[in-house]
């Protein structure tokens, strides 16, 4: 089974590609520039926002199913930025090549921005209402109902992974778990709001691992990427700062919520669980304390180059 | 007021094109080809599908309003046509490179075939739930989500205008009002389903003219562009019948029913009258009398050509 990946240099896209050959499967890794440290996998190094790229990628990889990561990450700017309409038109002339060079399977990646989060329960597939509300919770849903419909018109298999909060191996130093790392990391306080946000977190690792199931599973439609537990942003300071035996460096409070915070944003992993028979081969502890050793590792390397 | 247009020499946009300059704005025509007939407008012959049309568009025309009509119009074929999704991302790429050229309201046509119409009254702007079913009526649905979202974030008015049932000079033979009056002018029997689908129709012309008002009006969102009153394609074939003083000719239940063709399909008109001041200038039966003498006409200009 021929798998072409993109967005496969990217934080969720290195661990799927792993995930994926893993898995069995022959992966082509498309991406704009092919990790120094990767040596194992075929790669296409192109930018699909190039016009001809997807063309170019599809007639290159010859693959039978695609599994399409790559959209603009951009952290905060993304919620707003211009790009999010180039990688709509991006995605579509992908899921076109795709479709034209015969894949039988095409695998996106979606967003829990996508849902009206219920106050008191999780997000499921099939029963939460969609409301997305940014620029790009909106493009992801147009692209989703556009790929949809074009591929249920030429009999070609569908599925849209939804992800929700992520952390691990290769996060962007300004996201929450990496701040809070690198301040106890650096014995100094890591100040938090109150935390009492609730969030569905799961280890890069594993949501890279989810997505090479789904993509070689027969799952059609939407499919939440989560661990289907709900945990505040202050469980997980608490437990980052008892991980790393420095609990009262943790200092919850100390910065101003965010307004319009959305107060709970879980997921139902029924179905995921169900369809593929994926599991998390982590526990929340266990991820964030690798977060923890990653951090502290990543620090002294920095620390022994300087 | 210069207002680009494009789509500028289709169906409705060569009736916008009068309309617009007839309304006193400063029209740039955009269009793949310029018709021979027109001498009076600026035009920039191009094909928006090009990757940078948009941008080489509006560049030369430097609007301060666009109206954007281009799309796929390829008779039947275009409810599935993958050019449904060039067209997404054509529509995107102008949205783009009109806001960043400063632009300060864009307008796009949309579809009655985005609404889930219902049974026994009009489709509303606000009250009537959105369900597109066909790859046309999901992209235009998905143009409208990115665009309005895109436009929102960067304090640019934004219109949509949601077309139903056109028919007037023009029009492709094929269709409903044209096969009738060929039919008749030709002193042959006009085959016709039983007729009990109810539709709105509105003539071409006055399309044209609602769309200049929406384009020069403060409407911001969604806007029905219809005459707000449902008859049924039945009545229309009576009409014709009658104008043509035929009306044995019209075989009623000659041809079978389509499967699957909404009963209903009517609009409510009262945004688009009460917050442009539009009324349509000529009745269904002054149109359809219009639609009729243009048939004769082209049939008689051919039967000399010949």
């Amino acid at each position: 089974m021929r798998v072409m990946l993109t967005g496969a240099s990217g934080f969720v896209g290195r661990w799927a590609l792993l995930a994926l050959a893993r898995r069995g499967a022959d992966v082509y890794a498309v991406g704009r520039r092919r990790p120094s440290t990767d040596t194992k996998f075929t790669w296409l190094e192109l930018d699909l926002l190039d016009e001809n790229a997807a063309g170019i990628a599809v007639a290159a990889a010859k693959p039978d199913v695609v599994l399409h990561l790559a959209w603009t990450v951009e952290h905060g700017a993304f919620w707003t930025s211009p790009l999010n309409l180039s990688w709509v038109s991006a995605s579509l002339r992908l899921a076109e090549a795709a479709a034209t060079a015969g894949v039988t399977r095409f695998v996106a990646a979606g967003t829990c921005y996508e849902y009206r989060w219920p106050e008191d329960g999780d997000c499921e597939e099939q029963a939460t209402t969609l409301e997305p509300r940014t620029l790009y919770a909106i493009s992801k849903d147009a692209t989703r109902r556009v790929i949809a419909a074009y591929l249920a018109d030429r009999q070609i298999d569908f599925a849209w992974a939804r992800l929700f909060f992520l952390y691990g191996p290769g996060e962007g130093t300004s996201r929450l778990v990496p701040a809070i790392c690198r301040a106890l990391v650096a014995n100094e306080p890591a100040r938090c709001s109150q935390g009492l946000a609730v969030r569905d977190f799961m280890d890069v690792r594993d949501v890279g691992a989810a997505l090479a199931a789904v993509t070689l599973s027969k799952l059609t439609g939407a499919v939440n990427i989560a661990s289907g537990d709900g945990v505040s942003v202050a469980q997980v300071a608490h437990k980052l700062g008892a991980l790393a035996g420095l609990p009262n460096l943790v200092h919850l409070g100390a910065l101003p919520d965010r307004a319009g915070e959305p107060p709970r944003i879980t997921a139902s992993g029924a179905r995921l669980r169900t369809e593929t028979g994926f599991a998390p081969s982590r526990s929340l502890d266990e991820g964030l304390a690798d977060a923890l050793r990653y951090w502290r590792e990543q620090t002294a390397c920095h620390g022994g180059a300087a």
